[in-house]
């Protein structure tokens, strides 16, 4: 029998508890051995739960209890995770976790206890929900020198561009429509300003380089600037907006990594991926183009995913360990990658501008497309022409 | 230092020597050794070559060499790769391939006699080329029950089928074209009659269910039927064309194979897999979807999918085996899986044909869309209406 202990019953936590009750025979089957969920831990009681029964207040409990051999971190945030996590591992409890924040923070150091004790640090579910991304790039991406990885790595952002497009609506009234539905939050900030994208490609980002990609350094535009006018744009040039994540490798071996919204054309795989779907566009040198698609977030997905390395770590103990990353600072590219850019400018203003720029204007004067540039030199562009640049959004190619 | 040997000096066989070359320091620092080739096996010579001084045409300076642990079949065929690969194992030496025919005829045999003699069978290769399917299927989706597996399998077919959706062309003249580039063989049939398909549908049925799949009793229909009517007639219902490849489990746990072009709607994320794109759309039980895409042909996507597995056999042995399947057959469904479908009919016979189903004709009088009918159902319908009755393709949904 192995036994698993469950910090946190919120939306994963009880996602958890639910994959491994509810396909116990799968679950098992893929350890070698009889699974189960021995002890959740939470400040609350949930009484009338079928497993209330399990329901502790104290993590010694947890962590004294020899039986426990894997632990899922699923309460969220870097503070009381952190501590927990870091005592699991010391005892030599492999921990399994959905939690970005922590991953992206602390992950070089906590896998590095992990290893220093015989177990493991796992996080498949912390990007991508159930999409096995972070597997795949560490097990089975093995012969490439990946180049690139652009991902649509927030549902709640993807919701509202997928119904801007869908009915030619704006941001505000969209991102009200999503949080009645409940798919963006009350304070939607994280998600609609990138730095919920950030943290998940600095993951990827760290995966791909070996070494620390600071989530914070990250150069972050949300969508709160994506109008109606540009959707439209974007829809007649025969592109649509998402936004990306993108981890780009120079030739130097240098990472630039940035969150921004792109046009992205629509017949390019991620532009079909829609409403909360999550993607994630992996460029190797050999393979040259995959994808992997699936529910960046929710429930039983999420869950579904750290269960998976429950079972990794449940057969495998420490060997299972992902190929890592080390603490030392990745070397950041000294120059951004630079796009075109899809300019939206004030009617019968985008010759000149475009002009300028050894460009076109296309139908109707009020737009045009750029060569490639950097943000800065995008910046110096605005500068000249003041208000009559309405906006400026990256093409993805 | 890990030698390797290739068996097979062909497309994929060239294309491991050149990844392993070309990615060294990458292959060797994920392998946690140096990687050498150390032997290639060709009838032929090949005077100028780069690797001319490692051709052999003996296969036994590569069986008696206790150097080589990892041997690369890329021979394709169930003749000399069979005898070569069982004496490989017996041997003790992993073996990676791309060989999907002989996966699928003597994988369960093959994986035995390696477990049994320490070392691995691994064929990542073998379904959708670049496309880590079955690494996601055996090591990712480990907590899910999983519930059907669609995949476009068959570069040629996409191909053919992508053309006739964007130039409106029939199928002859398509195939044509495709020969002419070099996208078709000049005896296509085993691509354009799905047999290809179905070697890697059974391969992935395997898989799902632990047991052997026979392909050859893969209910399978190639794309030679579909006419430019048959596409115009889904474009214009906003469908596309797509031949798949389908496993579905039934409720007790029975299994059901077919291969044959489908409906698929133009906003599912499999209708935007064009050309010679491959994906593999997965259903699970808390997952819901995924879905991985990529090149599921070409010499350098598929010989980085044989290099992964030559790295995992190098780091792990026989760890890495894949959960696998295995000699008893599979229980399959006593009743085929049950699809509505589009019916084409003689102009101004689809009203009649239609009510006799309890459906109604579409625009024109000249199709209609069935419930849900098994496949002996339809060719019931066929055999009443006799000529009436045009075409009839199922619907994916």
């Amino acid at each position: 029998m192995k036994y698993v202990a469950v910090l946190g019953y919120g939306t994963v936590g009880s996602g958890v508890v639910y994959v491994i009750d509810h396909n116990n025979s799968i679950v098992s089957a893929n350890s070698g051995d009889e699974m189960q969920v021995k002890y959740i831990l939470d400040l609350r009681d949930f009484p009338g739960d079928p497993n209330e029964s399990k329901v502790v207040h104290d993590v010694d409990v947890i962590m004294n209890d020899p039986e426990v051999s894997i632990v899922c971190e699923t309460m969220g945030g870097v503070g009381a995770a952190y501590k927990f996590t870091k005592a699991a591992l010391e005892k030599g409890k492999s921990v399994c976790t959905s939690n970005k924040e922590l991953v992206a923070k602390h992950g070089a150091e906590l896998m590095k206890i992990a290893r220093d004790n015989g177990c493991s640090y796992l996080f498949e579910a912390s990007v991508g929900g159930g999409i096995p991304v972070i597997r795949t790039l560490t097990t089975a991406l093995t012969a490439e020198r990946i180049t690139q990885i652009a991902g649509i790595l927030n549902g709640t952002t993807n919701f509202i561009l997928s119904k801007m497009e869908k009915e030619s609506a704006g941001f505000d009234e969209t991102l009200k429509t999503a949080q009645e539905l409940g798919y963006a939050e009350q304070d939607p900030t994280a998600d609609i300003e990138g730095h919920d994208t950030a943290r998940k490609i600095s993951i990827l980002a760290d995966i791909m380089s070996g070494h620390f990609v600071d989530s914070d350094k990250v150069d972050t535009t949300g969508i709160t600037a994506v109008s109606a006018d540009d959707m439209a744009n974007a829809l007649s040039s025969g592109y649509t907006i998402k936004l990306l994540g993108i981890a780009t490798r120079g030739d130097d071996d240098s990472i630039s990594t940035m969150v921004a919204p792109f046009l992205v054309r629509k017949d390019h795989p991620l532009a079909g991926v829609s409403d909360v779907f999550n993607a994630i566009f992996v460029t190797g040198n050999m393979l040259d183009e995959t994808m992997y698609y699936g529910k960046g977030a929710g429930k039983l997905a999420t869950a579904s995913a750290v269960v998976a390395d429950v079972i990794d770590a449940a057969r495998k103990g420490s060997s299972c360990m992902y190929k890592g990353w080390d603490e030392t600072p990745v070397r950041e590219s000294s120059s951004s990658v630079k796009f075109r850019y899809m300019v939206r400018c004030k009617k019968g203003s985008a010759e000149d501008i475009a002009s300028s720029c050894g460009a076109e204007a296309l139908d109707g004067n009020a737009s045009f497309i750029t060569g490639k540039m950097s943000g800065s030199e995008f910046d110096a562009l605005c500068e000249k022409y003041g208000d009559a640049v309405l906006s400026g959004i990256r093409i993805y190619e």
